[in-house]
This record gives C-alpha cells, structure tokens and sequence, in this order.
C-alpha cells in the first residue's frame, strides 16, 4: 500500500520507516527540512514530496503534525474527499502541556468539521514514538501491547487495523470519532507515565476483561 | 484503619464491602437510601450515619458521589481540614455521557479549591465498579492490575497505595492533581470499552515500559 505521511517529525517519521520494513511504499512530506524528507525517502526506498503531491498520490495518510501546524498542512492537502486518513495528532497548546480542546469536542472532530470529506480514524496518539520501534521488534509474540482505534468509517477502521497490526499493536476498538474528547486527554496520561514516571519513554498498555 | 464512604452506591459501596473483607472498619454515608446503608453496615460489621458523622469518625474518607451531589455533600463534610479524601468522583453531567470539566481544569482540581485543607489524592475512577469484586478474588496473583492515583500529598498518596492494593490492584502514579483533567477523561475511555465494547464490564489495565 501507498501511504503519505503527512509531518515526518518522530512519529510520522517512525511509523513510515516502520511501514516500510513492512512492505509498503511511504511518501513522506512535511518536515522541518526538505533534507530530512530526502533523507527518510532514500532510508526506506520511498519518495519524498509536498504536502499535495503526496496527498494525491497515497491509497492512505497519516495526519502526524503539531496541533498548531493543522491549518496549514489542511490547504495544502486539499479537500482530502474520499482519502483514509488516519490522525495521531493531539490537540496540543505551544508548550505541549495543555490542551486546547475538551471536554466536549475534541481535535479528531474538529477536523472531521473541516474536512466532512475525509475518512478520518483516530489512532496512534496514545502511544509514545519511542515505543514503536520496541513493539515492531517484537511484533508476532503472544500479547501484543494493544492500540486506541476510534471512527466510523467502517472500511477505513479496516485498513487502520491492518496498519496497526503492521507495527505490533492489537486494535483495541474504543468508538467513534466522539470518543477522541475522551482519547486525546488519555495521550497526556500516556505521556505523563512515558516522560515524567521512572523507567524510560517506551510505554505500552493492554486492557484486559475479567470473568466474574 | 475506619474508612469512611461518603456516596455508598456502587462503587462506594463495593469497596467498602472488600475493604470489610480486607479487615477495615467501615462508615457509611449518603445513599439513596438509609436501608442500604444500614444493610451495607450490617453486611460488613461496620456502621453508617450521616456525612458529617462519618466524616468526623472516619481517619480516610473516599468520596464517591455523582458530581452533582458533590456541592451537597461537601456542605455536609465541613471543612475536611487535614483529611485524607481519596476522590473517585468523574465530573459527569446528567446524562453521564459527557464532562462538565476540562481540559484545562478537572474535578480533583475544582474539589481541591474547594477543600484546600483536605489531603486528595484521585483514584479508583479509572475502572468499573464491576472490576473490584473480580480484582479483589485474584489478590495475591502475579501481575496484578493497575490502577492510576495521582496528587501531591506523600503522606496520603502512601495512605492510598496501601489501599489499592488491599482491593488487589498495584498503584500507578501519575503525577498531581493536575493530572486530572487528562485521568478523568481517560475514565470515560474504560467505560466505553467496560459497557460499549464486547467482553462484560470487567475490565482493568496495566501500562507496561519496554526496553529498546
């Protein structure tokens, strides 16, 4: 599959290198520097473009900017009608401490507003970067670490799923794009426990059910 | 030690219930009706009164109303100078489906100005009542599962630790208070996946850090 990473900083970065070694082809556009984007096409034998271009040319993107960086990366994309787009972004303020939407709306449907077109999921956010490459190392063992999955589009749910399970992760099916009001928040949690807790960023998490 | 339940419905009610078991004394406070307090009393060996009874008796209260009650209740409570409140109260509005705070405030904070002498510590909101009972019966087992507990107070935090684990869970911490106001959403997460997804209502979750 074609998948446009749209902000190839950590984690856009990581999941293409990481979807990559798993057999996809990864556009990569969005970066601080254009030689950054170079250098990710050439490492992981993709290619490396503008926002539109990449858009256009992607069964698949992965919205992967900061929160502030939304508007722009929305005008070059596009309408974005009909594109699986999966959003990792968190509706994050400068410093990265607060968020700027909740409790009763959320980025995933602020941009599901702006884009009525897209076929948004929300995915990816409640997991660290630095997790990722551990999880992609171990992926196949038994338990794998499970992976926050919300949206509506069946068919794009589908294909998120199959992305997911590509790095390492379970889906774990949390609801809507509503849920994001609720999902968002657990990034900062997530974030807490990977940066300001003992024992190193690469956080995972698994929900399990009891019989009575 | 003498737990004191303020909101005994039923997820006050189930941990003062294994509390009992676990060798507490328990005071029951606030339920819809005073038959389920003196049956929670009868059923456990320990009592029930009022809020401020239980309140002025009680070395560690858990507050566990629906937000709507907390005005009322705290009123009741006085000035709870010096104690220590553990606060599994979400700010829920009527129809439990959505947060009346945040994201840049919470309950734990808005109960915090509330109470500025009381010792708060959050937690036990990031898991089903239906969880307790199944956690509880497990006690003793390896890899039990976490429960996320946050604030600023050592003495208390210690006080609550010893708590949790008497219910069969392992504390998580996750910072101060302010951590609320990404935890309390974050309980709404649980739920979903406790009543809206397959599986029953059990549902618990551990957070896990890998090595690269």
């Amino acid at each position: 599959m074609r998948i446009g990473i749209l902000g190839s900083g950590r984690m856009g970065g990581t999941l293409g290198r990481l979807w990559a070694r798993a057999g996809h082809e990864i556009a990569f556009a969005y970066a601080r520097s254009p030689a950054k984007l170079a250098a990710l096409a050439r490492e992981t034998g993709g290619f490396s473009g503008s926002v539109a271009e990449v858009t256009a040319c992607s069964e698949v993107l992965l919205l992967a900017v900061h929160w502030s960086r939304v508007p722009e990366v929305l005008t070059q994309a596009g309408a974005l009608t009909g594109k699986v787009v999966l959003n990792c972004c968190v509706p994050l303020d400068d410093t990265d401490s607060a968020l700027v939407l909740g409790p009763t709306t959320s980025g995933a449907e602020e941009l599901a507003r702006l884009r009525p077109g897209a076929r948004w999921v929300g995915c990816f956010n409640t997991t660290p970067s630095e997790s990722l490459a551990p999880v992609f190392a171990r992926k196949g063992q038994a338990d794998p670490p499970q992976l926050l999955v919300y949206g509506e589009d069946a068919g794009a749910l589908s294909l998120a799923d199959a992305l997911i399970r590509d790095i390492g992760f379970a889906p774990c099916p949390a609801g809507g794009l509503r849920s994001a009001r609720f999902v968002e928040p657990f990034a900062m949690v997530t974030a807490e426990l990977a940066y300001d807790q003992p024992g190193g960023p690469a956080l995972i998490y698994r929900f399990e059910k009891l019989r009575p």
